[in-house]
C-alpha cells in the first residue's frame, strides 16, 4: 500500500490543503477536487451527505490523486469504523471534550491490539490492496475536534492519547462555546490565544495541528503561523458565493 | 393557479435570470437558488442529473420562489411529458432544426386539442392546484434550441410554430457546429450576426429571446440588446472557479 | 425568519394538526400535504426514511406551506443535530424516561449556552435566512414523547427541563408498557387518567400537549380536551386502507 | 417456471383486478400489496418511478403473490426490453395508434421469431427459473393503450396483431381527445360506445379488455359488461384522498 | 404468521446455511438468493448497505422464501428496531462483551414486558401479517457476536441471558483480539479450543451456536460438530474470487 | 489527456479484456475491479444500471485504472452522448443493423463536423482535463453489436463507416436469430462461420473486432483467432456461480 498523500505530504513537511465536501455528489466532488487539495474532507456531521452518499462519493476522490477524510457526526464507534472500511484514511471527530473521549476514539480507528476497531475492511482491503491491515493503523490519522471550553481544559492530555494524529480546531462551536457567537476566521485576542494554545498542544504531543477556515489569507497565516493542514471554504459555500456573485454582477450592470 | 414568476416577470415585460443545475443534490440547489434567479433550469443533457433526482430538486426551486424549468436530453416525447407531470413550467429542448422538429416538440407540451400531450399531470396538479389543466397550455413555455446550421436555415418557421415560446441559443454547440470550437460568450462578427438574426425571428414570431452565458457582462449586454432571458454560469461551474480560486490564492500567499 | 406556522397556530391559541409520513418519496408528501396540516412529520424511528431521504422530502414539506418536523429513531444528538440542520422546526424524540434524557434532548436541540448544539446550519441557513442562528433556540420545538412508566413517574420534571416545547403521548408503546398491548385511540380508565395527567403535567409547566391519534374523531375529542397538537393517521395508513377498501368494494359489488 | 396470477386468472375465465403504483418506494408497494389485486402496474408514465426504481418495487410486488406489470413511458424498445429483463409479466403501452405501433410493440415483447426483444433476462430469469426464456413469449402479455381517435379507426387492425395480449382503455386521454376534457369513469354516450366497441374488438380478435377505473362500483360495472381487467385507483390517489377526509373530517368535528 | 424458514429448519433439527451480503443492490441479492439458503444476512457493519438500501433488499430476499437477517453495526437500539420493524426475523450484534450488552440488546429485540422494543413494525406487521406483533417475541432470533477475550469471559451469562437465541462466533475478530491476526476458517489448537468452549455455551443454556465461515468444507466441518447455522462466503467474495479466476484462467491459456 | 488504457493496449498490439457489470454498486465494481481487465463495461441493456447509477460506477472503474465502456440499451443519441459526457472512453451499441444505424450511432460519438455530438463533457472535461474536447473524436471508441440476421447482411458496410471504432459479436442474440436458440460460446459450424466472417470484416475495414464470451477457455480461443476484445463473464454471474459452488459443496460434504 502507498503512503497516502496526506501522510507523504506531511512526511515532506509541507502543510496540507483540505477541501470540505457538503454536497452529496459525484460531480461536486469532481468539479472541485483537481483544485490542487491534499484531502478532501466528507462531512457527516454538518454536511447532508449520509454514509452510502459518502461512500460513493470516494472513488471520484481517490481517482483524483487526493486522500479521503470524513468528519463523523458524533463520536460513535459505529460511523467511525463503516467509514474506515469504506476506504477512508483520516476521520475528524467533533466534540472530544476529555482524554475518555479521545481515548474511545482514537481506539475505533486502530485494529487491536492497539484498539477496538472491529475486522473488515471490506472496500479499503480492495482499493488499498491486501496489504492494507497490516499498516492500517500506522496510516489513518484520528483527529480530534477542539471546541468546547471542557476540551481547552484537557487539551495537552488529548494530545498525549497514543495514537492521536492531530488536533483540529473548529473555530466556529469554540467561539460560540466561548460567547463570541459562531463565525470562522476568528481575531479576537481571546479566541487567537486559544487558537496558538490548541497549535502548541499539538506540536508538544508530537502530533500536527489543523484549522478550518473560511478564507485562504486567513489559512495562508495560520500555516504561516505552523498549523499542519488548513481548511479552506467547502462547496456549497463556493457554489453559493459563485451564484449570488454573478446575479449581483448582472443586476449591477443592467442598472 | 398562480402565474409562475417567468411569465409574471414577462408580463412586467422585465428580462428573466434563469440558473443552471448540473449537479443532482437538494443542497446545491438550496445553495444557488436564493441568488435571485426568474428561473432555475434542470440539465439533463449536459448535467449529471436524471429525471428521479430532477423530481427531488423541483421541490427546493419551488420553496425558493422560482420557476423551475428543464433542458430535456433530446426531442423525445416521453421525457418532456414526464417533466411536465412533474410540474416544470419551461421546457428547453436541444437539436430543433426544423420546423417539423418543432411541431412534434410544442405538441408534446400541449394537451389536445392543441398538441398530444398525454394527461395525468400527478405532480403537477398537487402543486400546482386543480386548476392546472385548464391553464398548462398558457403556462408552459416551450423553448426550442437554435444550435445548428440547419436551424438556422429555418429559425423563421421554427419561431412561427404555433405555441412556441422561445428560441434560446447554445452558443457552443451553434459555433462548433458553425465551424469556430465550442465556447461561451461569442464575439466573432459573424457569431453575432448569427445570435442577432435569431433574437430578431424570434421577437417578429412574437416570442421570446434567450441566450446561454457564462458572464454576467455579457449577459447584461444581451439583454440590452433585447434578450428576455439570459442564463449566466451554472452551479458545477460556480463550484470549480470558486475551488480554484481559494486553491491558488493559499498557494500565491505561502508563497 | 419567519414565525414558522407551528409557532404561528400556538401564538394564535389555535390547535395543531399534525400529519405522518413513513414513506420515502416525494410524491407522497405531495399527495398528503395541502390537505390542511400545520405540521408534517418525518418518522426515522417507525418510518421507513433515512436522513438522505427525509431531507429530500422537506422542500415539498416547505414549498406546500407546513411546518417540517420529524421523529428521531432515538435520543442521539447526531441525527437531532442533523435533522436541525437540514432545517425541521420541531423535534419528537422518543423514549424519553427521566429528566437526564430530557435535558440532553433539550440541549442537543439549542446553541450555546442553552445547549451544546453544534454549528452548522448548512440547509437551515440558505431556506430560513441569514436570521436563522438567532432565532433557532426559540423556533425550534423540542417535543418529548412520554410512553413509559418511568415516563409518567417523572413526567413533571420532564415537563420542566428549560426549554422543552412540548409532551408527546406515544398511546401504543405506553399503553403497551402498562400492560393494555399495543394500539392507538384508547378508551379504557387508566389509559385515560394517563393522558390527562401528562396533558396536565405539559401545561402545568407552561409547554404544549400533543397525541398520537388514528380517527379524526379521537383526535378532535383530545383537542376538546385542550391537547395543542394532534397526529391523525399517515401516509402508509390511508394508502393501505385505500386500497383494501377499493377491492372490498369491488368484490362486494361483483358478488 | 409458474402461471403467472395474471394469466391463471384468466385461465380460471375470472376478471383481473389491477393496482396502480405510481409512487416510487417499498413501503407504498407493501401498504396496498396485500389487498387483493391480481396483478400491479408500476407506472413508468404518469407516475414517478423511473427504471431502478421500478426495480427495486418489484421484488416487494411477488414476495406478496402479486403479478408485477409495468406501464412505459412511450412506445421505444429500451424500456419495453429492460422492463421485461426485469421480470415484469405484462407491459401497458400507452398511445398506440397504428398497426405498425402494435407490431413494433409487440414485437420488442417477444424473442424471435415472433419478435427483436434482445436475449438477455439479467433478473428474469434468476427470479422466475432458468425455464423463463422458453415460456416467455407465452407468459408475458403486451397491452396496447387505446386512447386516441387514430387508434378507435384502427382497433381492430391493432387487436389482431399476432401477439398482443389486450387492449386497454385510457378514458382520460380518450375523452380529451375526443373533445370531453379529461377525466376517469365516463358516462356519455359517446364515451360509452367507444368503450363498448373496444371491448368487442379485444374479444372479436380473442384477446383480453381492460380499462382504467377510479371507483369500484364503476370497475364492477366494467366487469359485469365484459372486462377482463380493470384498474381501480392508485396508491397517491389512496394516499390524497385518505389525509383529505381526515383532515376535513377533524375539522369538521372541532368546528 | 408462518415460521420462518430459519425456525422450521431448527425446529426440524436440521443446520442453517446462512448467506452473506455486503453489496446493496436488488440483482446481487437475486444472483444468490436462490443457491439453497436457509437465511440471508445483509451486513450492516463490514458491508457497504445502509438501512434504505437493507430495506430495499429484503423483498427480494422474502420473494426467494429465504428468512432475511442483519447484522447491526453497533449494539445501538435504533437500528436493532429499525431492522425489526422493516420485517428481518434474526438480528446478529457484534461485540457483545459482558451480560449488560447482551441484556440491553434482547431487550431491544423484544416487545414489553420481556423487553423494550418499541411499537410500529410498519413494514413487519404488512409483510408478515397481522398476527406479527403477537409472535414477533418467539420469531425473532436475537444473535449475540462473541469475538473478544472479555466475551470469551462472559460466554456463559451472555448464553443464559433470557431471550437470546443464538451465540455467533466472529473468527476473524476473535483471533485478532487473542493475538493471532485477522482471518477465518482457523485451525490454531486454542482458537478451535475457543470455538468449541463457545458452541457448548450455546448449547449449554439451550440456545444456538452459530459460525462465519469462509469455506464450504470449513462450514460442514463445524455443522458435524454441531454447530445450528454456518455462514459460508459472501456476495463480494464470490464475485472478486469469480473475475480473478477468470482474469487469471484466460491468460494462463493465451500464455 | 493520456490515451486510455484500452487505446495504449490496441496501440501494443495487445488483446484487450473487458469485464462486463450488471450490478450498479460501488463495491462490486471495486471487488471486480483489480482482477486483471483492460476495460470495464457497464450494460445499461441487459445490466440493472440506469444513467445516474452508471455514473457513480464510473469514479471507481478509473480509480482502479482500467478504462470505463458502456452498453447503451439502444440506438439512442441521448444516452450515447450523456455517458460519453460521464466521461467513459467506449460505447457499446446494440442491434446495429444497418449502414444508416451505424452511421447514426457513430456521428453521436463524434463532435462535429465529423458527427453530431452535442457540446457539454460536463465531467468527462474535469476527469480527463482541459484537452479532452481535442482528442475525443480520436480518443472515443464506438463499437457496434452484429447480431442479427440483417447486420450479417451489411456487415462490411458498418464496418466501413468512417470514425467506427470496432465490430462486437453478441453470440446470444445473433443464434438466437438464426434459429440456434440463444447462449454463449457458440461451437456450430455455422455460427463459427459467421463469428469468423464478423472478424474478417472488422480486420478488412481497419478497425477492431470483438466479442462477448462466457468461458476464459472460449475468449482465449478467440484471441488465438485474431480478435481484439473478449469479453469475460460478469459480475451477477460470478456472484451467481460462486454462491450455488459454496452451497453445492457444502451440501456435498454434509450428505
Amino acid at each position: 500500500m502507498h503512503r497516502s498523500k496526506l501522510r507523504a505530504t506531511w512526511d515532506a513537511g509541507q502543510p496540507a490543503i483540505n477541501g470540505w465536501l457538503a454536497i452529496p455528489s459525484i460531480l461536486s466532488v469532481d468539479a472541485v477536487a483537481r483544485a490542487g487539495w491534499t484531502t478532501l474532507t466528507v462531512d457527516l456531521q454538518h454536511g447532508t451527505a449520509d454514509y452510502s452518499q459518502m461512500l460513493a462519493m470516494l472513488p471520484a476522490i481517490e481517482a483524483a490523486g487526493v486522500t479521503p477524510m470524513i468528519r463523523v457526526p458524533w463520536n460513535e464507534p459505529s460511523i467511525v469504523m463503516r467509514a474506515l472500511d469504506a476506504g477512508v484514511m483520516g476521520v475528524i471527530c467533533p466534540m472530544i471534550e476529555t482524554p475518555d473521549d479521545a481515548r474511545a476514539f482514537v481506539r475505533a480507528c486502530q485494529y487491536p491490539p492497539a484498539g477496538n476497531r472491529s475486522f473488515g475492511p471490506v472496500r479499503a482491503r480492495l482499493v488499498h490492496g491486501d496489504g492494507y491491515p497490516a499498516v492500517a493503523n500506522d496510516e489513518v490519522v484520528p483527529i480530534a475536534m477542539i471546541e468546547t471550553r471542557a476540551a481547552l481544559d484537557h487539551v495537552d492530555e488529548i494530545a498525549a492519547i497514543p495514537g492521536m494524529g492531530a488536533l483540529y480546531i473548529g473555530p466556529s462551536d469554540l467561539s460560540s462555546n466561548l460567547g463570541f457567537g459562531p463565525g470562522f476566521d476568528r481575531t479576537e485576542d481571546e479566541m487567537l490565544a486559544h487558537i496558538k494554545r490548541i497549535r502548541e498542544a499539538a506540536h508538544g504531543a508530537g502530533i500536527k495541528a489543523c484549522i478550518h477556515c473560511a478564507s485562504p489569507t486567513y489559512a495562508a497565516g495560520k500555516v504561516k503561523e505552523g498549523f499542519d493542514l488548513v481548511t479552506i471554504g467547502s462547496d456549497a459555500r463556493f457554489a453559493e458565493a459563485g451564484a449570488k456573485a454573478a446575479v449581483t454582477s448582472f443586476q449591477n450592470e443592467i442598472g
